[in-house]
């Protein structure tokens, strides 16, 4: 059976193991706090790379950043990353086949191969975690567009510019469906600008009124962006992950866009296939694996 | 060379002429006001046909309305059409074969191939006028999605219920962007329910500052639309085409959209293959061209 070194490049945490072509992880997830600087990431790259390359069939990335269409170099900039990371010539890093691709594409598509979209040939992914990614699979294939930088969810939610997000741009889905988004609706509800998100998930608990205010609130926001995507998209499903998505009212969603779009019925659900997703998806990607 | 009959049906107007497979219109345009009963409206159909089936090889129909991806059926309800309309049986009007799509996809389908898309694999067109159509052509095929409803442009402008849309929820970009959204933008504004689009227009070639403001309040939710779906799809080209096309400043748009979004550079451009792009892309369509 073909096997992929999968490395997972975050912001914060380099992950790596090697996952089969069924995306079963086969061995013990390794961890690194992201360093500082370009060259120590490129450094601890190459550790990963010369101590498993031998036993793999391709080297796969699953990375934050927008990946070109060829699958081996980062596009624009990456945000909390060393700023020359984009750089970075993956291709030089192992004599095995190297393959890169966006973390929530990587993710969309471990769902799609084994997770909460099997079998559903139109499906969109949202990475609800501090930022927003998205993952478009549009008839079976991964939806890239004209240079590989497809699926950003950035459209505006509001016309008067009410909130800025990491972009430099004004009022975007990730502002508003994102924890950082969660915690700023709670700042504005509340006026208190120290609450946490946890604040908020924790008053849920304990049936705090205005914490389910706030939360409500930021899942409204979510649910007007599912509508707008499954108008454009007209999806079998919309898949919803990342560290929020736990919160999530799935059935309340399902039934709220279906009440809203002028396109026929899909559902919300939330994402299956663990929180390795990232480096599954760009093992099976590498490999060649699709339905 | 291959030839369809080209029958366009909308909410006001029935058109219908010959289009060959290069895309050339070849006959007379013939038009109707679109009766009030279905009955009638089918009438007319077995008319048209029944004078020119016998010269062409298809009949292609470019509707109003969502089309199934069997092409044969609409989906769902079509406005300002009778009611009925939906459950036309397509196929049983003629012995030749006949094919069906929805106005918008022809018109971007005409544009990709005779128009202003011509060349580049992804677009989307938007067609401005009393309503906002949507086509979206992804990797040099029309985008239909899991039922053929894709393309809908009713993603909200705004988190607060600010401004009813025809579809019956709120906000949806297609009651920002269209004419209708025009007149309404333009009452909020100068606070006179009487003002048309046509004040505006007027007032902007008389240069009225009130209505340049109102026109550029339009254009900047115009603006905000495309910037999202520009990050969704990262084309190669956004299409605007309708009435209200005509009126927009696409240098402006492609310099703001490149500002802001967050996936490599696109253009706004006008459409280009003209007032009949509806019934050339459903012949072109209907043939078998493509790219």
């Amino acid at each position: 059976m073909k096997k992929a070194l999968a490395i997972d490049v975050g912001g914060t945490k380099i992950y790596n193991t090697i996952v089969d072509e069924r995306g079963e992880i086969i061995s013990e997830i390794e961890k690194y706090p992201t360093p500082k600087t370009y060259v120590e990431i490129i450094s601890i790259f190459k550790e990963i790379i010369s101590k498993y390359e031998k036993e793999v069939d391709v080297i796969a990335f699953s990375t934050c950043g927008s990946v070109s269409n060829t699958n081996d170099k980062i596009l624009g900039s990456t945000g909390n990353i060393a700023s020359e990371y984009p750089q970075t010539d993956f291709k030089s890093l192992s004599t095995k086949p190297v393959f890169v691709e966006n973390d929530a594409n990587c993710a969309a598509w471990a769902e799609h191969i084994i997770g909460a979209s099997k079998g559903m040939p139109y499906s969109v992914m949202l990475t609800l975690g501090t930022g927003v990614g998205g993952g478009i699979i549009l008839d079976n294939k991964l939806y890239k567009g004209k240079s590989g930088a497809a699926g950003e969810m950035h459209f505006k939610m509001s016309r008067d510019k009410h909130r800025k997000c990491t972009c430099g741009s004004w009022d975007c889905f990730e502002a508003y469906a994102s924890g950082t988004g969660l915690k700023k609706t709670a700042e504005e509800i509340s006026g208190n600008l120290e609450i946490t998100t946890y604040d908020v998930i924790d008053g849920i608990k304990n049936n705090n009124k205005q914490m389910i205010e706030i939360f409500n609130r930021w899942q409204e926001d979510l649910l007007n962006g599912i509508i707008g995507l499954a108008d454009i998209f007209d999806p079998d499903v919309v898949v919803l992950s990342g560290s929020m998505a736990q919160f999530v009212d799935t059935d309340y969603l399902t039934e709220k866009v279906n009440e809203e779009i002028v396109t026929q019925p899909t559902k919300v659900v939330k994402a299956s296939a663990g929180n390795y997703s990232g480096m599954i998806g760009a093992a099976l990607l590498a490999l060649g694996v699709g339905v």
